[in-house]
């Protein structure tokens, strides 16, 4: 083994190792990316079988995860969940000092900030990712690995990591990955939830919901403008009347709700966010807009 | 006056002659861009001194509904409300015959259909309308007019109407653009309360929430294809794994639901969609995806 310093232009260095511990649908398709992108790798999993196809195409299976930690400097885990993580971390905590661990199963926040904790104490440095992707999109631009955690630990194996797709980093506090996990993934399921109740209410009308989405896409970039202007008030605390002032606001979703009743489409949102005007509004604050009701959404829960 | 056959190049044919019921801020501005335009505007208004402003810029000013509606064939209305629409129509139904009626009053797909009933018993043609913008904005390219309804009294009258701004004719159905306009509505609610939502989550734990906002807005364009293939889906009524299988995607759902709780976020859309994905699993559509969720909409309500 050669002991030039890390560079990413040289498969033969140090930072040119990797191991990556668990070998299911994501971890094989990891493994055998940085395989086929000349990385010298080292793959363990729980059942020994599933290292077969990744020695075949050039990885070293270790016997166990003791071993494969050993041999690299960078050490990808992606195992089914936090359990799986607790008890394979367990099992290898007299070999992680110095080693930088790249942690890629799912997970919480609090998770994260529980496993950068062991790994401090252990004497590793620890980056928390969360995966935006299916398998055989693993290494190409369709796959996103949101990171957090150790900076130097990131700035040293980044081109490593950016092998395996779009990477961003989300800041030193080893949650923040899953935050922007659970927060984009929320605004995807909010818009598309939305979206299957639209199309009900398009199709009870007697529209066309293909024609009506091709028209809603049309307008998305027109929501970036709203989306930032929102974003500026929630964390300046000054509301301007964005979408009008809330008492015109307000008569606008009596008329949605009694439409979607008449019509048999649920209005759940449209009344939560009714009542949150008539309590703005009530509260003397009719002129501000809608990023207002952020004020009451911080008062609960 | 002239005869000659309406034209939109010539500024004193038929065409070019239209009548404004109602001068509010909103009627007010329509009117003058109309005048601005070259249009020979002529203006009735229940408080008749609003008409002097339009007047000093060129408008006339008629005394009566009446007289005003049998000046131009041309007839744009824009009221307070449905009930305001209903009472001033009733009072001029002897001089409606003939005329291209043009609603642009707020108010319900039903409404709009029981208005283009009532038009076509007088004789009249009807197009309802719904206006996204604000007054200062009428006459722009920021402001979108949708409208349905008589598709040759549409014909006929396009270059008028497309004087106030974006124009979109959604079908002869006259309720489909008040359709339009719930759904299109409808969806940027669904999209800025879920981001309000998810906002508070971010500053929970510690996140930007300006910086948050440009990554989602940066990732708006890749929802097109997605939105796009869900409406296929729906229209098809065959559901591919969008997203990922169903079975798969609720186990999302649990971690999203647990961690919102966990910081005091609700998480009232993602139990509504996990209890959906849960259904379809038990019904045996564990490997479909996001849009399958479609059918149980659809037997609801
Ligand atoms: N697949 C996707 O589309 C996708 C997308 C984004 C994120 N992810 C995330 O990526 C992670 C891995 O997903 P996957 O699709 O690879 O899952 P998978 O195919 O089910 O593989 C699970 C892996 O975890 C191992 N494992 C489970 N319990 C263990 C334990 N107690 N000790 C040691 N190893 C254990 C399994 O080992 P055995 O082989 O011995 O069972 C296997 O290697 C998950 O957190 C998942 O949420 C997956
Ligand atoms: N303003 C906006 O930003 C905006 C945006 C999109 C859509 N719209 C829609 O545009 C329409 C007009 O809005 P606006 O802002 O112009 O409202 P507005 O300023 O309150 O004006 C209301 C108009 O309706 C008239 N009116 C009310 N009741 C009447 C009755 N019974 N008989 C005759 N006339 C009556 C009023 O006449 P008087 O002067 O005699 O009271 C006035 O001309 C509404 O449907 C609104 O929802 C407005």
């Amino acid at each position: 083994m050669t002991t030039t310093p890390a560079t990413t232009d040289n498969p033969t260095t140090a930072a040119s190792q990797v191991t990556v511990l668990g070998l299911g649908s994501m971890g094989s398709a990891i493994a055998r990316t940085f395989v086929e992108r000349g990385y010298r790798t080292t793959v363990w999993n729980r059942t020994a079988s599933k290292c077969a196809p990744l020695v075949d195409v050039g990885a070293t299976a270790s016997a166990t995860a003791t071993e494969a930690v050993a041999a690299s400097p960078l050490v990808v885990v992606c195992l089914l969940d936090s359990a799986a993580v607790d008890e394979v971390l367990a099992s290898v905590d007299d070999v992680v000092e110095g080693k930088v661990l790249v942690n890629l199963t799912s997970g919480s926040p609090a998770q994260a900030r529980t496993n950068e904790r062991w790994a401090s104490e252990h004497g590793a440095e620890y980056i928390d990712g969360k995966l935006m992707g299916d398998p055989p999109y693993v290494g190409t631009s369709n796959f996103t690995v949101l990171l957090s955690g150790s900076r130097s630990a990131f700035d040293a194996h980044e081109s490593a990591l950016r092998v395996l797709g779009g990477v961003g980093y989300h800041g030193e506090d080893a949650g923040l990955a899953a935050v922007e996990f659970m927060a984009q993934v929320a605004m995807g399921y909010e818009m598309l939830i939305g979206f299957l109740h639209v199309l009900k209410l398009v199709r009870a009308e007697g529209g066309d919901v293909t024609e009506f989405a091709e028209r809603f896409v049309g307008s998305l970039a027109a929501y970036a403008p709203l989306l930032t202007g929102i974003a500026k008030a929630v964390a300046s605390g000054e509301y301007p009347p964005d979408l009008g002032p809330l008492r015109v606001q307000a008569a606008l979703m009596n008329d949605m709700i009694d439409h979607r009743e008449s019509v048999g489409v649920e209005a759940m949102r449209m009344r939560q966010v009714k009542e949150l005007m008539d309590r703005r509004i009530a509260g003397g604050n009719g002129e501000q807009g809608f990023s207002s009701l952020f004020e009451l959404l911080e008062r609960e829960g």
